[in-house]
Order: structure tokens, then C-alpha cells, then sequence
């Protein structure tokens, strides 16, 4: 078993660094802040006896030898990026959980003869830079490099100069890497093992997602002289489309989801009636052909809104993933553990992307889930127990232990 | 008559400073262009011979000496500031008209009995500081100027402080002054008067206006994971809110409008479901019983909507002006003026809040519309031609002068 409180005091050191306003944390992707968080999982790491690398997307991998020079290391880790108001175990779990395992297996004195690496990939988070889940993205050959540094924050500045800049621009060329396995450790984020009262989820598969930006252009003009007919109102325009896909995600739950997280509206002044908004739908089913009939009702309900209201519209898809299907020798893998621990455990569909979604295209890949209070996550109020901590990380180091092999 | 191309050449040379992205201006209140237009316009006025006085919330007052000592003066005047997408006249033409009003009566070489004073008011736009009209408002007695300086703008700035820092905060109590008369020749920002090709808008009434900032208290969530029946969206909230103000305006119109211009989503990230959305109702009517039975509804409504998403809500009210009536005599001396100079003209109703509006609770009052085109303001693109500006300050010019008797 891993030792629980040398994984808790980790995770609460880590939240030290760009603490939050409301006991969670703000340490988004590419922050000074992130280059912080870094550096202290760097120093842990070499302590461990760990050797960090860095590829050119920021992604860190340190690495533990294994016996056999020619064997393929397996993978564990996550991301150490946060939402803005983001919690302290949304990724950090799955970080600092791989570097207990190496930290318990240095302790026991074991070798494996698989290496092992433990893996912070770069903006998992995806809310400074859209997509999520970006440096797994271009690891796993979905997604281009140039791409990925061409992408924009809220201020204009780019991925590309943002990760020079804070120093984490690695040599090492993306996607170079071989894995024999990738695990992931994740908190739930949703209400399923709380509410059942289970320690681990064994994920089988992740929920796809659709990223639909949406530019609506309509006419400023005053709030208080504009006759209602003469209005070309894009706010009234994104309120109908924020309806449309409640709506719609409503037509298919519990099999989807939908809503509309970040908007822009244009000027923003009290008496002015909005000339463009700029917001993003975000909606995701564990079923393909779900996503793409909502995907479809969202475009034509767009469409009829727009026309109505006078009003253009431009879509642009900003992210997207299929549902994915877990490798079930790893799945199995972390059933079977959960099992010999004497763990309570379910299958469950993971709600949220991850890079073990992107991963799992390229290596055999499963994820171990334990549960969150309330379900609750992308909220600095996120909480999990000491004990639920322990209990997934017990299940990532047999998992990890069994598929490196002593 | 007046001089239009001196007219015209005022406006295009106050429209240099602060100029916009689109042709237009973003010159709001108490920002250093702020500063930089009171600064021109003072050397202007210098020019013209007039003694410049600011009062403490930052309003100048131009005077030009009047033939009887013991006169009251007559007042003319409107605003420099913008919109931060706003165009070149909306304000501008009624200061810069009244500047050209006197600078027409140096050229003619014609004294007046009664003293002419240029205002510049502060604040008359509201979209920096909440709410609009702030310095006509304290000047008449209607807001409290302690109350006015701490209004704080989306940074946490003070008004006060802003006032002080721009260096135009005068020496003299507001509110001191007693006028005969106060005209304001303003843009229509409505498409009355040129869709039925009419040279001046007599102005007789002015619509009543309420802001109701509104803030939703939902949970922060993830988009993905988070189940449709747990969420307690606040974007989702105000999306229904927005809907609810657009229908009930549209139950009243064309005795009414309403629209939300101005909102805020926290933490507006594209995986959250918003916790928290502050966003600002603008109702308006010319009947006081209609803005009433609006705001009623409106506030009834806001309730249903939060009950059923399980949102908390607080209502606060940010600005309020009832429905105005102007002076019969200032009204018929504008009326009597386009007559005389053979303009086409009709009575009409003022469908933004002007300082027109405050200044009638505590003077004769009275405005000049004309038309501008497309009925378009608040909007970089709003346009007049130097024909109805001539026009306009033509009528401005006739009315002052008889009401400041040779
Ligand atoms: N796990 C997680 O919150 N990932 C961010 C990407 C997503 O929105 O699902
Ligand atoms: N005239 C004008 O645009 N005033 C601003 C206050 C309002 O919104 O009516």
C-alpha cells in the first residue's frame, strides 16, 4: 500500500502554489504560477531519483529505470494545470498519485522491469487555451503542433510564446515516446461513487465532446431609443441558444449533456443592445451518434434563431473528441486490483475528457476514478477524502506494479 | 444662422481624441481622454471669450456676460463623454452647438440681457459608472453626491477617485446655480425623424427608465460530468431572464423597450457551468404606470425563473428616472424657432435619458432633436449630415437667444 499521508501532505503543497480566492486554486496552463508548480514537481521528482524530460510541447515525463534496458516503460500521470476557479485534486491527484507509486516502490526497495514515467502533460484544462487536453492531443497525433502553438488566450497571446516564456519549452519532439501502458488516476467529478458509496471506479469509457464556438453579429444600437422591431439583438440571440442546448441536451440525458460556460459580449455597456457575442457550446455523449444528432439540432436551431432575429452567425467546432473505449487488458488490470484490495468498485463512464482519452489511441490505456464530495469539480470547493485519496492511489500502484512487472 | 462648417470642424476635432476601433469614439467618462476633451473645450471656450467654472462633481460651466447683472442665466449644453463604442455627436453636438451658439453671437457682435452658459455635465453615459446622467442628477438634487462618488466601474475604481485623478474636480457645490432656461440639443439616436424626413424633433416628453442589476447565484460545476438534473446554471438563468425582459417589452411596445446590454459570467470558462452571472435589465416607457407594471413583472418572473434552476438571486435597482414632461414654454420657444427658420418639425417623445431630463425637475427645460442616421447610436457607425447639425443648432441658436432676450 502507498503511504496516504505523504500523498496528502504532496497534494496540499502543491495547492499552495496559485491558491485560489475560495480555498481552491487558480494555476492555469502556461502561468507563472504553472511554471511554479513545475519546478516543485521537478525537485520531488529528482529527489526520487527520477530523471525529468521535458518535450516540445511542456509536457514533463520523469522517468524511473526499469531492469530491462529494452522494455517499454509504462505511463502514469495527468496535469497540474487548473481551472481558473479550479479545485486542488483535478489532475494533481493523478500527478502526484504516479509519483507516490515511484515513492512507495523506492520505500519496498522494488524494481520493475518496466521503466516507469510519470507524466504532467500541458493544458489539460483547456480554458486559457481551447481545446482541452492539448499536449496529449498533439502526442497522440490528433492534433498539430503549429496548431497547438498558434492557439490564443483571452488577451491574444499564444500557446507557442506562453510556454517560452515561462521556460518549459522542452527539446525532446512530441509524440516520440513508446508506451507499453498509460493509467490515469482521476477524481470523479460527478456524483455516481459518492452517492453509491464505492471507493474506485474501474473507467471503461470517456464520453465524446463537441466544442462549438458560436459568433453571432447583430447591431449595436441604444437600449432606450431602438424601437423593439429595429433591434438586431445578439444577446437576446445567444440567450435563445443557450435554451436550444438545454434543451436539447435535456431531449437525451441521462445520455448527454450540454451547456454554455464562457461568453463575450460586445460592447458590454448597460444601454447598449449587444452588437456580437462570441460564447462556446460544450456538449458530450458517451454515444457517438448522440453528440452528432445534437451537434446537428444545435446548427439548425442556430440557424432559425438567427434568422428570426436578424441576426449573422458564424460556428466554428474549437474541440472534439469521440467517446472513447478503454483497453481492457488495463482496464482489467485495475479491476483486478481493486478487487485483491479489497475495494468496492463499479464500472462508470467518465463524464469529463482526459488525456488518457487522447493517450488511450496510441497505447493501451485505462483510468482509476475515485470519488469527489457532491460531485463536485471546476469549483474551488472541490474535496475529497484522505481515504479516497489512499484508495485509488493503492489501485494505481498495483495496477502500474502488475503491468511493469517485478 | 450659425456657421456649419465651424460647427462641423468642432466635432471632427473633438472626435480625434479618444477615437474608437470603427470610426466612431470611446472617450468615457473621467479617462485620461476624458480629461484631454474637457481640455480642448476649454481652450475653445477661452477663445470665445467665456469664464470657465467646474463644480465638484467635475461639470464646467462656460459663461458669457449677459447686459443686466441680477439676470439669470440661460443654460445650454449636454456631454463629452462616450460610450466605449460610441459615435461622434451623441452629447458632443449639444456642447460644441452651444459653443457655436455664442460664437455666432461674438461674430453678429449681439450682447444678451440674460448671461448664456456652455455645460459640459459629467458622466451623462452611465456605462463606466452606473447610472447615467450621474452629474445632472446630483446638480438637481436627485442623487447624493457622496453616493455618486463611490460608484465604482468594472475595475473597482471609484468615480471619486477618478475624478480626482483626472484633475476635474472643481471648487464649487453642485447644485448652486439657478437657471432661467436649460436647452440641450441632442441627436435622436431613433429613426422618427429621418424616416419621415423631419428637420427638428421637438422634444415634449422623455421616456422613464429603471436599470435592475440582477445577480444569479447558482454552483460552479464541470460541463461534462456534472448530471442535467444537479445543475443549478446561472447562465442558464440569465439566458431566461433576457427572454423574459425581451417578451414583456414586446407585450408593451411601442410603448416600451427593454434589454440587457451589459453582463458578467463567472468564471466564464468554457467547461463550467456558471456559478454566478450579474447582468443589468434596462426598462423604459413614457408611461410611469407601464414601467411599473414591467418592473413587477419582471421581478415575478426573475423569481419562477431562479425557483425552478434552484438559483439564489438579488435584485438591485442601479438607475431610475420617471418619465419626464418639458417645459411648455421652452418647448414652444424651440417650436416657435424651427417655424420661423422654416424647418420641418414635429413633436417628439425622447426615447434615451438625457440631462435634460434631471435639469427639468429644477429649470424650464426643453430639447432639440435631429435626426441621425438610421436612427443609429450607441454605436461607432451613428452619423448625422452638417445639414440637420446646422439645422438643429439654428434652432438651438434662435430659441437661446430669444429666451436670453437682446
Ligand atoms: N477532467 C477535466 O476536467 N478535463 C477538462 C476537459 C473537460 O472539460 O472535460
Ligand atoms: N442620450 C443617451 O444616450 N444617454 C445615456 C443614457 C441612456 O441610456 O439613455
Amino acid at each position: 500500500r502507498i503511504n496516504p499521508d505523504r500523498l496528502w501532505d504532496s497534494l496540499m503543497d502543491m495547492a499552495k502554489i496559485g491558491p485560489g480566492v475560495a480555498g481552491g486554486n487558480n494555476r492555469q496552463t502556461l502561468t507563472d504560477e504553472d511554471g511554479e508548480g513545475r519546478h516543485l514537481f521537478q525537485s520531488w521528482c529528482e529527489q526520487a531519483g527520477l530523471t525529468v524530460a521535458v518535450d516540445s510541447m511542456g509536457t514533463m515525463f520523469a522517468q524511473r529505470e526499469g531492469t530491462d534496458p529494452d522494455a517499454l516503460p509504462v505511463y502514469v500521470g495527468s496535469h497540474l494545470d487548473t481551472q481558473p476557479t479550479g479545485g486542488k485534486f483535478d489532475g494533481v491527484l493523478g500527478v502526484l498519485g504516479g509519483l507516490e507509486v515511484i515513492r512507495s516502490l523506492n520505500d519496498l526497495g522494488i524494481r520493475t522491469k518496466h521503466p516507469i514515467v510519470v507524466t504532467n502533460w500541458t493544458n489539460e484544462e483547456g480554458t486559457r487555451f481551447a481545446p482541452a487536453m492539448l499536449a496529449s492531443g498533439v502526442f497522440a497525433g490528433v492534433l498539430e503542433q503549429d496548431w497547438a502553438y498558434a492557439r490564443t488566450d483571452a488577451k491574444g497571446k499564444t500557446f507557442g510564446a506562453e510556454l517560452e516564456r515561462i521556460g518549459w519549452k522542452g527539446e525532446e519532439p512530441v509524440g516520440s515516446r513508446k508506451m507499453k501502458a498509460f493509467f490515469e488516476l482521476h477524481i470523479e467529478q460527478g456524483p455516481i461513487l459518492e452517492d453509491e458509496n464505492i471507493d474506485i471506479g474501474v473507467v471503461t469509457h470517456g464520453q465524446g465532446l463537441k466544442w462549438l464556438q458560436v459568433t453571432l453579429t447583430g447591431r449595436e444600437a441604444h437600449t432606450g431609443s431602438t424601437p423593439m422591431p429595429k433591434r438586431r439583438n445578439a444577446g437576446l440571440g445567444m440567450a435563445r441558444v443557450t435554451e436550444l442546448v438545454h434543451e436539447i441536451a435535456m431531449d437525451y440525458q441521462p445520455d448527454a449533456v450540454g451547456a454554455i460556460g464562457h461568453i463575450e459580449t460586445y460592447p458590454n455597456s448597460r444601454n447598449i443592445i449587444a452588437g456580437k457575442t462570441v460564447f462556446t457550446i460544450d456538449i458530450r455523449s458517451p454515444d457517438k451518434e448522440t453528440l452528432d444528432e445534437m451537434d446537428e439540432r444545435i446548427r439548425d436551431g442556430v440557424a432559425t434563431i438567427c434568422e428570426a432575429l436578424d441576426i449573422a452567425y458564424e460556428i466554428e467546432q474549437v474541440g472534439h473528441f469521440d467517446p472513447v473505449t478503454f483497453d481492457e487488458g488495463c482496464v482489467a488490470a485495475v479491476r483486478g486490483a481493486a478487487e485483491r484490495l479489497g475495494y468496492s468498485h463499479r464500472d462508470i463512464v467518465s463524464g469529463a475528457g482526459h488525456d488518457a482519452c487522447w493517450i488511450n489511441r496510441v497505447a493501451p490505456t485505462a483510468m482509476i476514478f475515485c470519488p469527489c464530495v457532491d460531485g463536485l469539480s471546476h469549483n474551488e470547493a472541490e474535496e475529497i477524502t484522505r481515504e479516497w485519496a489512499a484508495a485509488g492511489c493503492d489501485v494505481l500502484f498495483h495496477a502500474v506494479v502488475e503491468t511493469a512487472e517485478i
